[in-house]
């Protein structure tokens, strides 16, 4: 066996000019790294024919797997199928389960007729086994050559992701002895990338050659990834785990999670765990920390709500915050978000609430208060703490900052309770 | 002149096993279109000599400038800028503007010692020109080899941001001439790609050579691009402002808006235009509608709070649907969300508020509630008007749907209303 290398292509315009994020990519050098699979290598080309072909012929240098996703809509300016078709020498037949899933489709499913512009995505190259897509109309294809695979698949995500699961990352370990890669990654928050480096300096220049060490820093959080890749995975699971625990007591001060989970689910992990609810009372991040706390499945059981009192009057009318604190200390300051945290709590029968209130730009500073400034409270039954932060970002970033470092807090104060 | 052309390179290991998003490319791409340079390609890369090495000597064979992201920072695993010193036939040196603005940055606003690691980001290749990182501590490096040029910049979102908007966006049009791109795009909802690729197939075949037009689907929208590249700016707005209007008549029952905005904005500006407000009281989106009105600046001018009733008790103590309800019909139902969006509007004192309800998965499907079933009710002063959608994907995908759909439902609202 040797190592397993995949590169991934994405096509289309959209990617080029900046209109479209590519997730896609990340998500599946996610996918196949769970089994042994590198990336070496990720490209970006437009609707250009002669910029696909180029790719194909330079990244089938590269790699064993080339996995290639976009350009298979049913619109004018996809022309990956028919090029797909030339480049590996077939002629365009009609593919009869995927004719008859269209068919379905349209007919059960979306109730509309279906015009000749979707009939005709049931054609594909002769020389290609057919990958179903359950999830759209555009069908997979995977070719072989030169015993490297080449699959082509639609670029719209979830219909990619079904047709991976299904089809693409099941074949994989049939075709290839892949070997094995292993990660563990864990979360710390509070110190720097270079202040951590410094930290485990020692321990990262003990690591075996075979064994790296990544920072992956976002967000005032550090993640630190330890990959290694091995023949055999039992040897490499021990061998791992050991230098993982090493790593752990390292940052045991920084730690937030010993998984590679984001900090919203660790703070959820830790509320099941203890059966306890939270609730948020949100003015500058305008629902965005709800939104984290309930965009997990399951949250329902530690999650109850909030009230986003974006606008002062409903700081007022339902959390309760005093007229005269908004016009004497205003709606950014401590006085506003304990008074916010404790009324919220206590409406919505929580263990703990956050509140935060602050200045997220690029409006709304004033001489004493500029953008950035937010104040954060914590409370809990029995006390509650407060914070003031100074970020110094734009307005999104702004905003997870403060929902971050929200979320640190409580997590502080669910650990210090226990 | 000609056409220029850049290429992106992005460099890390955390983008090729996929643990980060690069949404840096994309940004990157968006403002060189702006300018008139065309990206023809980006590549990923890791942490790898070799492959870095490669990616250099085969990106500078397809463009004229080529944008390295990442790989600068202060970590071992950072090995971007001692390979652009070899690459380039240098040796290093200590930037002196870079080591004070370094020891200011530690000593005035970080306030902690300067370690070693960090003063080592002063040095430089001598073959380059420094870009100043104001936001950071890696400095950016030109290097200009054979009427190419070569700039590499931290791979951190807000620090390459500002570097490529104070250096490298005002350098290109001296460097080159450009000519112009210009694009105009429009938002339609309410019609899938196939149906509006055969409502548009007549204006689509009579575009002339050089226009182009994409379609790009997401959520039940389909965003339309017209692009046009031209050696003089006049004539090339005036032609593609003849064929948007156009355009924009062929889909005028589905045109959301008429600029590359998101749903959220379109609404944000029709209720700014009104000087008219909304509130939310959300359930399955758990604050999601909220965080999308209020992330863009300048929302506090519309949207005044919401009520996140993730839990049912929430939705009968702060929005008054009766116990009866919610026991017979259930929380996803049009009764529940009718009563949520008048409440929410009286609680909050809007002139329109949006409630949503639904199942949004994994869990918590019954026989007669699958996941995806969602109610939206829209309210205004004089009337309700509520719908259910039926979604088939995942949980995030359903929220994002739910939370675009409720918007557009508001949106038909307000232009009705007028």
């Amino acid at each position: 066996m040797s190592k397993i290398y995949a590169t991934i292509i994405t096509i289309g315009d959209e990617l080029l000019i900046g209109q479209v994020v590519d997730t896609n990519s990340s998500w599946i050098a996610q996918e196949l790294n769970k089994i042994g699979v590198a990336v070496k290598h990720r490209v970006a080309v437009g609707d250009v024919w002669q910029d696909i072909w180029e790719a194909l012929d330079e990244e089938s240098k590269k790699a064993d797997i080339i996995l290639i996703t976009g350009g298979l809509g049913p619109t004018a300016d996809d022309i990956t199928k028919p090029l797909l078709c030339e480049y590996f020498n077939g002629k365009m037949v009609v593919d009869q389960p995927t004719l008859e899933h269209l068919t379905h489709l349209f007919e059960q499913i979306l109730k509309r007729p279906m015009i000749e512009r979707n009939a005709k995505q049931a054609e594909v190259p002769d020389t290609c086994t057919v990958l179903k897509n359950e999830q759209g109309t555009a069908p997979g294809m995977l070719f072989k050559r030169d015993g490297r695979i080449f699959v082509a698949m639609p670029g719209v995500p979830h219909e990619m992701k079904w047709m991976m699961t299904h089809h693409v990352l099941p074949m994989i370990p049939e075709l290839y002895n892949t070997g094995f890669i292993e990660h563990r990654t864990l979360l710390t928050a509070g110190i720097g990338e270079s202040f951590l480096a410094d930290l485990i300096n020692e321990f990262e220049t003990s690591l075996p050659d075979h064994v790296k060490l990544a920072y992956l820093p976002n967000f005032g959080m550090v993640r630190l990834r330890l990959s290694s890749w091995a023949l055999e995975k039992k040897t490499l699971n021990k061998e791992l785990d050991n230098l993982f625990n090493l790593l752990k007591i390292n940052v045991k001060e920084y730690l937030v999670i010993d998984e590679d989970l984001p900090m919203e689910v660790a703070v959820g992990k830790l509320l099941k765990e203890r059966k306890q609810t939270v609730s948020t009372a949100e003015s500058c991040t305008g629902g965005y920390i709800a939104h984290l706390l309930s965009i997990h499945p399951g949250s329902s059981v530690f999650f109850t709500g909030s009230i986003v009192s974006y606008a002062n009057i409903i700081k007022e009318r339902m959390l309760g915050v005093s007229h005269e604190i908004l016009t004497t200390v205003g709606a950014v300051s401590e006085e506003t978000v304990v008074q916010m945290a404790k009324a919220v709590r206590e409406t919505l029968q929580t263990d703990y609430s956050i509140a935060v209130s602050g200045i997220m730009g690029p409006d709304g500073a004033t001489a004493e208060k500029p953008v950035g400034l937010v104040w954060v409270a914590i409370a809990s039954k029995d006390h509650v703490v407060s914070k003031s932060f100074q970020f110094r970002f734009d307005r999104r970033r702004n905003i997870e900052l403060t929902a971050i470092n929200a979320l640190n807090m409580l997590r502080t104060m669910i650990v210090d309770n226990s």
